[in-house]
């Protein structure tokens, strides 16, 4: 391993995360708070930085393994030096509570553990929610240029990058592609920002809120999430975004490109739209009897099967207190979640997809045996290491949850809390049930939970095989 | 299809049924009861069954297809008539709540609507215990000849009639194999009375407990389970007997003829066996406060655990009031549950252990990727199309266990409730946690819910896809 290398990458990011800080002291000094949480942040982290920016040139040995150590080490760097604003405020118990609160920002989670939101200091839930921004951000650059670059070749999500035979003619370079997907990141946060204010939001909470939605993240500035306002208009203009932003940004290419046709043929998409539609036609119909009209219960089934299934984790009720069945429904849209190449997080729709055509693929085979039954996506077939790559992920994630869940069962919470405490945090949703609930907060957990849940943000974010990569003896041998 | 085979087929098995209800009738006769429940059943059976084995004589049509169709069939019969009675005893509230019993007796699931056991007709208990053993006789038949037959590589069933290289050496012919598990199986059991008996307990109550130790059940016929007795003797002996019942039958073969060494190489054995250990370990020291004495921690952890994993689902105490950490422990231990070619239930060892290391494979693959790395069982390398199933098997068991719980959730009991209600019925292990804990019961759940948790029970016990060929539409085309 070369370390020279690997610190010399997390530095330069480190930097671009401290010269980030400066917009929300911007925001501290406009409404006249202490800067001084940010400035002295900063200053650590220019110091410490620039060590191995200055000192380590000429390191050009960079190879997969120092990939993956890289991307690992940038992620919990981040939530590190990234805690020091909330820890020099003064306002946070500890400092794990702090690390735990901004890797759920990085991540783009949206898990809290605060119990009283509002009253904060603005510039400081301005660097919580920019976390997200920034989180969402990096995801787009893992999953469209790091991961195919380290050789993780989830096919998927290189497919994701431009579906269908026309990825040379459309997309020349991929660090070409990658820009044009931060633009439409970017562009989109801004139409968000611009339809908030105009239904009425204050510009600072149309950036909370628009930064959550487009990172997938989910923190907001108010105890209540988007129900504290009451606004229909509101809630359905974040619906609309937070399930634009779970959608394969490749497919905004091909739409930007005057292929919509192709765009809408995409089988994720229509699987995505599918499962959302039918979990609100669901869901409205277990909730309705406790809204006053049927309107008010789609509105509020919508956007809440919009916030877990894009993993964003905002609400506009307590969907804690409704029935089992939607409640159930809910847990199972965390284990989906978003689309691939979009900033959500889950197992993603495709790899979901994949298994639901592997069964039927497997059914077949047992009826006619001599038959050669084949698993496609786009209408072309996946290799065979394409589908077992998409297999194991999904058994590790289910093996990781588990195996975390035992973890924090530690705790002695009941078994909803701690089991969805997991999920929605492998998952990149935000809230679970019972004391995770929309109403709850992480704060009750030990330390150790906190620390174990951060890291399942982590893995589930990174898509699990970077992180084990690290915990393989053969990684570490000398080369 | 031809209906015509099936049912024949059907009419043979359920006269068998028929004939195996003689012996509760003979303990009801014994002890004075009514046995005009049997001598009704048996009746009716008799008429019913005679139409189609003497009528369709000469069918000699019967392929995969049809076989399918048979097992599902005759694991639905053989709940609807065994459910008889139950019902004509006038004991049950509703003839679904039979149904739900004798289907978990048959699938040697255990779960229970019963809200009182003891008082009820010790007959009928004795026809509701004998369930399990039938049962566990069944499932012996299926995994080792019927599914072969039927083209259901799964293949690590194939491999467990006979572990490494030697198998035509060790069986020359599958139905001589058979008979010899079937011989096994029944001196387990007696050795088992036997042993109860010397250590005092009632004959009756160790036969109930030795059908429910063989078939992996869990009916007792006290309201506290092996927990009322108060007598460590037994719980030793039953641990011994759960964890001797899911093991790999094929293992004793191996054993019966010299071949010690190489039975105790089973990679599966080894996993199982390691899984146990480690689980004992890790709850005992959970449990350790609440108990006067370590010894009586370990041997009521050592106790759950084998009932647990066994898919067995005794209880000792209410390991429903342990830690949580201990909780969601046995909730794993329910999704993995025995070795394959036993009577247990769950995902099977080897199936876990063939997903962990196509992980490990996954992440040396990723650092080495010009290496081809295989997984191995026994030494010996699997087949892609193998590692294919095995996935395919998993992510189906998953899926199947959250879509049950979306109907089970209309019912709007708790998270933890409805999860463990579906798993514990998939793996057939008996009690869940919560309302469905040792001390509780599946009473007050609705029709609906019974009737799927039934199907769930069978869906888990015929390996899923016997079940999911005939709702295929290409099963249903006419040949």
């Amino acid at each position: 391993m070369n370390f020279k290398s690997v610190f010399r990458v997390a530095g330069f990011t480190l930097l671009v995360e401290a010269v980030s800080m400066l917009l929300p002291m911007v925001v501290a000094l406009y409404y006249g708070e202490d800067p001084t949480p940010f400035l002295k942040t900063i200053g650590i982290m220019l110091v410490v930085c620039l060590i191995p920016v200055l000192g380590f040139r000429n390191q050009h040995k960079f190879f997969a393994r120092e990939g993956f150590f890289s991307v690992g080490l940038i992620w919990v760097l981040s939530g590190v030096f990234g805690a020091l604003p909330f820890w020099f405020s003064g306002q946070f118990g500890s400092y794990v509570d702090c690390f735990f609160e901004t890797i759920s920002g990085f991540t783009t989670t949206g898990s809290s553990i605060l119990t009283a939101i509002e009253g904060l200091p603005l510039g400081l839930l301005f660097w919580r929610s920019f976390t997200h921004w920034l989180g969402g951000m990096g995801v787009l650059i893992l999953t469209t240029a790091l991961l195919p670059f380290l050789g993780i070749n989830s096919t998927h999500l290189i497919r994701a990058e431009s579906p269908g035979p026309v990825k040379s003619k459309l997309v020349p370079r991929a660090s070409q592609s990658s820009k044009i997907l931060y633009a439409i990141y970017l562009v989109l946060t801004v139409i968000q920002v611009i339809c908030l204010r105009i239904a009425g939001m204050p510009l600072y909470d149309s950036l909370i809120h628009s930064f959550g939605t487009a990172g997938t993240g989910g923190f907001s500035n108010r105890n209540l999430s988007v129900g504290a306002y009451g606004n229909p208009t509101f809630e359905i203009i974040i619906t609309i975004f937070m399930i634009l932003f779970s959608i394969n940004f490749a497919l905004y290419f091909l739409i930007l490109t005057g292929k919509v046709k192709q765009a809408l043929k995409s089988d994720e998409l229509r699987f995505f739209l599918g499962v959302t539609a039918l979990a609100t036609v669901i869901i409205s119909v277990n909730i309705a009897s406790s809204f006053s009209s049927y309107a008010d219960a789609v509105r509020a089934a919508a956007f809440q099967v919009a916030s877990i299934i894009s993993t964003t984790g905002f609400s506009s009720v307590d969907f804690n207190r409704w029935p089992e069945l939607s409640r159930m429904l809910l847990v199972i849209l965390m284990f989906i979640g978003a689309c691939a190449g979009s900033t959500g997080g889950g197992m993603k729709c495709s790899r979901i997809l994949v298994l639901l055509r592997t069964i039927r693929c497997q059914v077949r085979s047992i009826i006619h045996p001599r038959a050669v039954s084949v698993v496609k996506l786009d209408g072309s077939p996946l290799s065979d290491s394409t589908v077992r790559t998409i297999h194991t992920y999904s058994a590790t994630y289910i093996f990781i949850t588990f195996a975390s869940a035992l973890v924090v069962g530690l705790d002695n919470f009941s078994f909803g809390t701690t089991l969805t405490a997991v999920i929605t945090c492998v998952s990149n949703v935000g809230p679970g049930l019972e004391a995770v609930g929309p109403m709850g907060n992480f704060a009750a957990f030990s330390p150790l939970s906190k620390i174990v849940l951060s890291f399942c943000m982590i893995l589930g974010r990174l898509e699990i095989f970077p992180i084990l990569v690290l915990f393989s003896r053969s990684a570490w041998k000398r080369s």
